[in-house]
C-alpha cells in the first residue's frame, strides 16, 4: 500500500485488513488464478475509495460495534474490487504496460485474461454485498455507480480525438468516471453506521467534489510529471485520443492554431508530443486547470466546515490539501 | 429473435417482452449509447437462458399472478443481460468479426467501447435485481454464476494451445462457462414461484446437464458446419488455441501423431486447417463427442421424467432433442 495513510493509523489499519480481505474473497480453487490475484493486489495504490467508506463511517461519534465494523470493511473491500475491475479493464483498453509502476495484468498475462479477471472481480464484489442484508437502495446505489462509470467511459471513448469537447462535457465524463464513486463511497460509509439522510446527501456532494478535484489533478500531473515519478506512460492518453482538461483548455486558448497544426499530422512522433506539452504549459492551461481543481476542493471544504467535529471530518479535512498537491 | 420458440407461444410472447425490457433498462440519457444497445440486441439469438427461467416458472401448475409474472420477466431480462455481457467480452477477446451473423460490437464500434458496454450490462442487470427484494441467496447464486463463468473462461485461457487437456478438464471448463447458468436459470425460475427446494435442486442438475449437451453440440458444430450456416468464424478457435472436445478427442486418438505434426508448424494456413478438420472427422472424435452430448441429454430426460406433468416439463422435454439436433 502507498504511504498516503501512514499518518492515520485508524484508516491504515483497516485498509490493510481490506487488502487481505480482497485476496481472501478472490480465492478460487485454482492456484493459477489465485497467483494472478496476489499479483494484481500487490500493485498497491492509495485505496482512496475504500478509505472514503471508512472515513464516512467515522462521521459517527460512537465507536462502531464489531458487526458494523465488519460490514464497513467488507463494503470497503467490495468497492475497491469494483474499482480494481475498472482499472484492469482500463489497462486492457489503453494498452498501458505499467500500472502503479508494475507491469499491467494484460501485459503480464494476456488481454483475454485481464477482461475476465475484471468481470470476475465485478461478480465477486457483488458476492460480498449479497452476503449482507444490504438494503435495496444501497445495492442500487452501487450498481448505479458502476453503470455511471461505464457510461462515462463509453462517452469518453465517443469523445476521442475531438478537440472541440467543452469543459462542461469533460466535467460530465470525469464526474461519472471518477467522482461518482468517491461520493458513493463517502456517503455509503456514513449511511451504514446510521448517519441521517440529509448529512449523507451532503457527504455525497463532498465526495463528488473531491473526486472531481482528484481527477483534474491526475490529468494535470500527466502534463507536469515525468514517466518515472508517475509510474505510467504519460503520453499514451494523447496518442490514444483521450484529451483531458489541460489539453482541451489549450485547444480553447490563443495557442490553438499552433496546437491544431501538430494534431493534423498523421503520426505524431516523440518530438511532436514534446511540443504539445510545451504549448499546453505556456498556454496557461495548467494554471487554469489547477483553478478548477481548487474550486472543487473549496466547495468540499465549505460544506465540510458545517459538520460537527468528528474523526471523519478531521481526517477528510487533513487530506484535502494532499489531493491537490500530490505529485504521484 | 430466432424461430427456436415459435412453437411455444407462452415462451415466445414473454421473450419478446424480455427483449424490449432489456432495451428499456439499458437506456441512458445519451442517444449515442442507446443506439449501440439497439444494435446489440437486434442481433438476436435463441435466448435459451431467459427461456429457462420462464420454463422453470412453468413447473408451477397455478397461473402466475401479475406480480410474479413481472418478477420472472425481469429476472429473465437480467440473466440475458449478464449473458450478453459475457458474449460482448468474448468477442473482444476472440477477435470475432461476426456474432449471430451480424458484425460484432467491438468491430462495429471499438474494443474499448465493447469492454465498457459489457461492464455496463453487468451493472445494469444487477440494477434490475436490486429493484426487488430478492433473497440474499438468489443474489448470491447469480453473482456466483457470473463468477463461475469468469473463472471458467480464465481457466480456458490457461489451457490454450494445450493439446493434453483431458476430457475431464474440458468438462470442467464448459461446466462453468455454459452449463452453470443454464442450471441457475432453470432452478431460479422455479424457486421464485415457490417450487420446493428438493425439486429446484433437481432442476439445477437438469439445466446443468442440458447446458453441457448444448456446449458440446456447439463445439461439434464448429467442425461440421460451414461458416455460412453457423454465422461465425469457425476456424478462429483453433488458431486462437481454444481446443474443444472433438479436437481434444482427436488428440487422444490413433490419429494424434498426424495431428501433432500440423500443430508443430509456426503458422497454420487454410489448407492446414482443412487437414485438421479432415483428421478430426476421420478419427471418430465427432461421433464420440456426440455420445457425450447424448449422455447428458439422457441424464436430463431421466430426471425430468420423475416430475409430475406441468407445462414446464412438457416444453423442456420437447426441446431436448432440438438441443442435440440443431444445425446453428
Amino acid at each position: 500500500m502507498s504511504t498516503f495513510w501512514s499518518e492515520y493509523p485508524e484508516i491504515e489499519e483497516k485498509l490493510i485488513f481490506v487488502k487481505n480481505n480482497m485476496l481472501e474473497k478472490s480465492k478460487s480453487s485454482e492456484k493459477y488464478l489465485d497467483r494472478s490475484f496476489e499479483y494484481l493486489y500487490s500493485t498497491g495504490g492509495k485505496m482512496l475509495r475504500p478509505a472514503f467508506i471508512i472515513i464516512g463511517s467515522l462521521f459517527m461519534k460512537q465507536k462502531l460495534n464489531e458487526e458494523k465494523d465488519k460490514l464497513i470493511k467488507d463494503l470497503a473491500s467490495a468497492v475497491e474490487m469494483l474499482h480494481t475491475a475498472t482499472l484492469v479493464h482500463d489497462d486492457v483498453i489503453d494498452d498501458s504496460f505499467l500500472r502503479r509502476g508494475k507491469e499491467a495484468i494484460h501485459s503480464k498475462y494476456s488481454k483475454e485474461y485481464a477482461v475476465y479477471m475484471g468481470d470476475y472481480l465485478f461478480s465477486e464484489s457483488f458476492l460480498i454485498l449479497s452476503d449482507y442484508n444490504i438494503p435495496r437502495d444501497v445495492m442500487k446505489n452501487l450498481a448505479q455507480g458502476i453503470s455511471t462509470i461505464c457510461k462515462a467511459e463509453m462517452l469518453q471513448n465517443h469523445y476521442r480525438y475531438d478537440s472541440k469537447v467543452s469543459v462542461e462535457e469533460y466535467l460530465k465524463v470525469i464526474s461519472g468516471k471518477t467522482a461518482a464513486l468517491f461520493g458513493i463511497s463517502l456517503s455509503l460509509g456514513a449511511n451504514q453506521v446510521g448517519i441521517e439522510e440529509e448529512k449523507t446527501n451532503k457527504l455525497y456532494e463532498i465526495g463528488n467534489n473531491i473526486g472531481l478535484a482528484f481527477q483534474i489533478t491526475d490529468d494535470i500531473l500527466d502534463f507536469t510529471s515525468d514517466e518515472k515519478t508517475l509510474g505510467k506512460e504519460v503520453k499514451s492518453d494523447i496518442i490514444m485520443g483521450y484529451y483531458t482538461l489541460p489539453l482541451l483548455l489549450a485547444f480553447h486558448s490563443e495557442n490553438k492554431d499552433e496546437l491544431q497544426k501538430i494534431f493534423e499530422k498523421d503520426n505524431m512522433n516523440e518530438s511532436d508530443l514534446d511540443q504539445v506539452f510545451e504549448i499546453v504549459r505556456k498556454s496557461g492551461a495548467i494554471e487554469e486547470s489547477k483553478k478548477h481543481a481548487k474550486k472543487y476542493i473549496d466547495k468540499a471544504t465549505n460544506e465540510l466546515d458545517k459538520f460537527e467535529d468528528t474523526k471523519g471530518k478531521q481526517i477528510l479535512k487533513a487530506i484535502l490539501p494532499k489531493i491537490l498537491k500530490r505529485s504521484y
